[in-house]
């Protein structure tokens, strides 16, 4: 896999842009974003597993039990939740004015093929009327370009302080795959999702069931295993959309077409999961917990999530101070079974490598060592279980700073 | 149930003290306590579910095993988590030192008769020496009197800011009985527990089955409805001894008696959860969630405790922002089935009440009134799930603010 430049338009045959179009509360911000396939694609999503989901949410499920996609408008500034059936009505307009744009004589795109996605402030009435007049001006801002790109993700960023996305390719039977995507997210992040919304594009010939499997697979694997405050969203959305332009032998069976595409696309979405970790509300740190020696992946996932959802841990990283006896609690009411005694934690960076407990007991080291290695932009915790077992799983976090406070206190004005 | 002074000493036949004995890093601090009852007591108690168990923890859990008790020492500043066999030795040593001291020719006190608990870092060995030099002091400070009461709490103390102890007298069968506790806890307070240290005395004349049935009953409604960081600490611990002083017609099975010790615990161990709520790390505002139209008590708890878990519900609570969204996304991935439409949301305080959602959607509601009732230092977030049925529950909880950071950025230093 090889990184290259231009984001969702990277994949021939896709358009994105994004506008203002008077949403957001700053006069400067862009907050319509809008990514176009130029034919019909193969595509998958998925979905918050709250029990309170936005209407965009339930609009795009529908859309997309169909499998065919052509475009996805998003927007930032409002999350379109808990705004009842006038909710339901404005995200259905957004996909119908949409795709009456997207339709040509004789050659007519249903409101179906138009997924739809918001994020932002929930209970607040969409401003369907901006959106509706902003989207002349959105079709009017397509490009094919790495520009068509970072407008679209300007315009889906609520306080993201980063743009997170890239293109990746590889090869599938001699033809060059290309894979482009983008994610907001920052706030609200928790495994199983986030308040994210990551849209990839794939020119890809791959079949709506394949792409749907490969897309499970690397969510599971990426960012359903963040965490920033423990806060699932109702928003949240990833969708792929993949339109068969590089002309690949078409992948619609298991194989090396479908694991080459599938591989490719986990470490492409773990990339971008990590770089949500990282621009987590008033993070100042990456926190990767890794956890080896259980039973089994599961198991590992469970124990590296507990730790990396710690606000003890998560503030103790902040101070870049060396208490582990915090990463032991967090195990301790993960809820998987594991001998204390057995158990030994590294805390690993650029700077260097510390173990801090061994047997499940205070190891010798150096407090000043530790501040070191615990004082960089990237820090790993590494948990031996000591089960002996071959499970193993990495889950990325940050730090509990006061930005993360500030951020949050009023985030409505 | 009436409110009286005397805190664990108010009961008849207890006695309480607490010293510095050189555990904390600051001079002043206390950090060795101790309460005695006069002759055998009664006792009950309830600890941590966390897989890491402190020594104090096993060894405590141990000496209840046979449900007398004389005395509980307790030291702050150490927690004596992660320390293996040395700090199990330690603690038995703890509670032999003190039985010893306890002993009258011809009336040998066993270290099974006494409890230990622990409360501060984790996986630092414990200075069994301070404590050992400390004993002596630590029994010439014994008094039976509000002082005695103050010294014992303070020195169980570690981030609490405020003291949380008192007394109650009800009456059984003609007999005054007193009620008398301490708690310490501030962070890693959640759920099931907490980093919390509990010592309730009473007089009441109690057979052990049925204080133990009094105090599960109490702690399931009060400590286990707090919540602060979501962290279940390694050295949660709640005792209760009664010595049968009051003598009241001995409480020995269902009835009018246990229901009047029952009901007067419970909300005995109430106040004072919610006086640790208060006191939660950095917290400005006691928060309290209620549920109601649930199917069931335990449907509402988990639903309560989603929302006061929420960090982005605790920090809008800090910045006194009406942001109710949040309130139904946090109920919304509880894990408990509701129909979101049919959610009312309230927030309530000495300043009013305002409601904020109705039917799932936004109410109209002025901004300025809502920030006036959440500005107040005891708020209330009022949810009607909507389901109609009778299950109600209450959770305490506290906002997030920074000064939580900045406590736990640099605990051990």
């Amino acid at each position: 896999m090889r990184e290259i430049s231009g984001g969702v338009c990277a994949p021939r045959g896709f358009r994105a842009g994004g506008i203002r179009c008077g949403i957001k509360a700053s006069s400067r911000k862009r907050d319509l974003a809008l990514i176009v396939s130029d034919r019909p694609c193969a595509a998958a999503g998925v979905f918050t597993t709250n029990r309170v989901q936005a209407a965009s949410v339930i609009v795009s499920r529908e859309h997309i039990a169909a499998g065919t996609l052509r475009a996805v408008i998003a927007n930032s500034g409002n999350a379109n939740a808990c705004t009842g059936e006038e909710g339901l009505q404005a995200a259905r307009r957004m996909a119908a004015l949409t795709a009456e744009r997207l339709s040509v004589p004789g050659g007519a795109v249903p409101a179906g093929q138009v997924a739809v996605a918001s994020t932002g402030v929930i209970g607040v009435p969409l401003p369907a009327g901006a959106i509706e007049r902003g989207i002349a001006g959105l079709f009017a801002a397509l490009e094919s370009s790495a520009e068509g790109h970072d407008a679209a993700l300007e315009a889906i960023m609520t306080t993201d302080t980063r743009k997170k996305g890239g293109a990746a390719e590889i090869e599938i039977g001699g033809a060059a795959v290309r894979i482009g995507g983008m994610v907001k997210g920052s706030g609200m992040i928790h495994p199983n999702m986030a308040t994210m919304l990551g849209f990839i594009t794939t020119d890809a010939d791959i079949s709506r069931g394949m792409l749907d499997r490969a897309l499970r697979r690397a969510v599971r694997r990426s960012f359903n295993r963040i965490t920033v405050d423990g806060d699932s969203s109702t928003n949240d959305t990833v969708l792929v959309l993949a339109n068969g332009e590089a002309r690949n032998p078409p992948v619609e069976t298991d194989g090396a077409g479908y694991e080459a595409f599938a591989s490719a696309l986990e470490s492409f979405c773990a990339g971008l999961a990590r770089a949500m970790a990282r621009d987590g509300e008033g993070a100042s740190r990456l926190m990767t917990v890794t956890v080896r020696g259980a039973a089994g992946e599961d198991d590992a996932e469970i124990l590296a999530k507990s730790v990396a959802s710690s606000s003890l841990v998560k503030a103790a990283c902040h101070g870049a101070d060396a208490n582990w006896g915090r990463v032991l609690c967090a195990l301790g009411y993960a809820g998987v079974p594991f001998d204390p005694g057995a158990v030994s934690v590294r805390f690993a960076s650029p700077a260097g490598t510390v173990l801090v407990c061994e047997k499940g007991g205070p190891a010798a080291f150096s407090e000043e060592d530790a501040a070191r290695v615990l004082s960089q932009e990237e820090v790993e915790i590494l948990v031996d279980i000591g089960g002996g077992g071959g499970g193993a799983a990495s889950v990325w976090g940050c730090d509990l700073t006061c930005d993360y406070v500030r951020i949050n206190g009023d985030y409505r004005s």
